[in-house]
């Protein structure tokens, strides 16, 4: 068996659950780790709350290769992710000397005061690790297999851009698409027939309606690039056996 | 205290977590929740996995007043979301009569055939109550607290239009926003102080970053509307006062 890496994602927010703002980082965050062969297998969004940080964090920490979260790392006072990680880990919050060194010396270039609020940003659990950030100084950081990164989607991407190689990646999960231009109801039974056949695989099943019109994608997925193609070619000959039919 | 009434959602399907397809589903809810009265209060992305969709809608029926899922009601084999509810309430599944009829009835107008995978989203726990599908026919079904719906979001809002009527809402949370054109390092001190100076507020800040340059959308929510004005004129006087002082 290829071996498999697995992650999980936490959303720290009240601003998606409220719907006020439209999350991007989960899209982004399964783009990146299907890319590098990691399976992203559970994605959490939770609000502003110490306790919910942290009792989703030590249940994903626990089951998953890895734990990224977003959200709740600037420097006003709704922003608790520091405190919760560092109670998920049981230890100390507190004012990091590096990040501090470095907010400092960028604040003076930008000819901005280093007031206690911005100070905040350097506060980590104890004994964590910088996440570099190019684009606003304040850095994310990590504990053991949890990465801690900002919110705002530019400097999350910048964020998981410096921490992706670092990150041990699994057999890449390949992908080949079948579009199949009727409904699910159509292919349904003799796909159900393909997947049992083909044991090596997954096989999705993804309706799409456009303009009252139902079409399917159907996305054969497998570590093995022999498994695939075989797979791939039943399911073309199958759609293409409707249209003869239709 | 005004009453609120709290909400959670599982988002069901491996095609979310692989980045393939790009949620829509949370941020409809979440903006129609917070438009009814109704707290989301969490969010969880899982896999087509009957035991990780059996344990997400049992922990979050249990802690909150309504959940809500999406994906996984189709007639193609990787659809479980229908043995996972059952097996998640300890009832059987099995095929609704009403359901079949009413499938049965449209798949004649439309000419197609009622083949076995398309009989199979008639399946449904025993006892659940039907949601209205006004776009493809199969239902979505309510056991309890639980409401299962499409993962297309057409049929997704469709159905949950006709779940919102019969929703106990809580009193709506008011919100205002106070946009600052600088970052949140400048505002982070003085509106801890207005946060605290208005308890019955929730005060959120929310950076943004275009072409480099940072600004921040200050956000007060309350169930007051008295609360809300006067946290609302602090926060907009203490923006103000940024402004002439810079």
């Amino acid at each position: 068996m290829p071996e498999t890496v697995t992650a999980a994602m936490v959303v720290i927010g009240d601003e998606i659950l409220s719907g006020r703002t439209k999350d991007k980082n989960v899209g982004h965050l399964a783009d990146i780790m299907t890319a590098i062969g990691i399976d992203l297998k559970e994605v959490r969004i939770v609000p502003d709350e110490e306790d919910e940080i942290v009792a989703a964090v030590n249940a994903l920490r626990a089951r998953y290769a890895y734990v990224f979260t977003t959200g709740g790392i600037g420097p006003t006072h709704d922003d608790i992710t520091a405190d919760a990680i560092s109670k998920a880990f049981g230890v100390p919050c507190d004012y990091d000397a590096k990040a501090l060194a470095m907010m400092e010396a960028a604040y003076v270039k930008r000819g901005l005061e280093m007031t206690a609020a911005r100070k905040r940003m350097a506060r980590m659990p104890v004994g964590a690790k910088h996440i570099h950030n190019p684009i606003s100084t304040a850095p994310g950081f990590q504990v053991e297999n949890v990465y801690v990164m900002a919110g705002v989607p530019s400097i999350f991407q910048a964020m998981l851009d410096s921490v992706v190689p670092t990150l041990k990646t699994g057999q890449k999960l390949l992908s080949a698409t079948v579009h199949c231009p009727y409904g699910e109801g159509a292919v349904a039974e003799a796909l159900a027939a393909i997947q049992k056949a083909h044991p090596d695989t997954i096989i999705g099943s993804y309706p799409k309606s456009f303009e009252g019109k139902f079409s399917t994608d159907l996305v054969i997925r497998s570590r093995s690039p022999e498994a695939l193609a075989a797979a791939e070619a039943d399911v073309a000959a199958m759609v293409a056996g409707l249209g003869k039919a239709a």
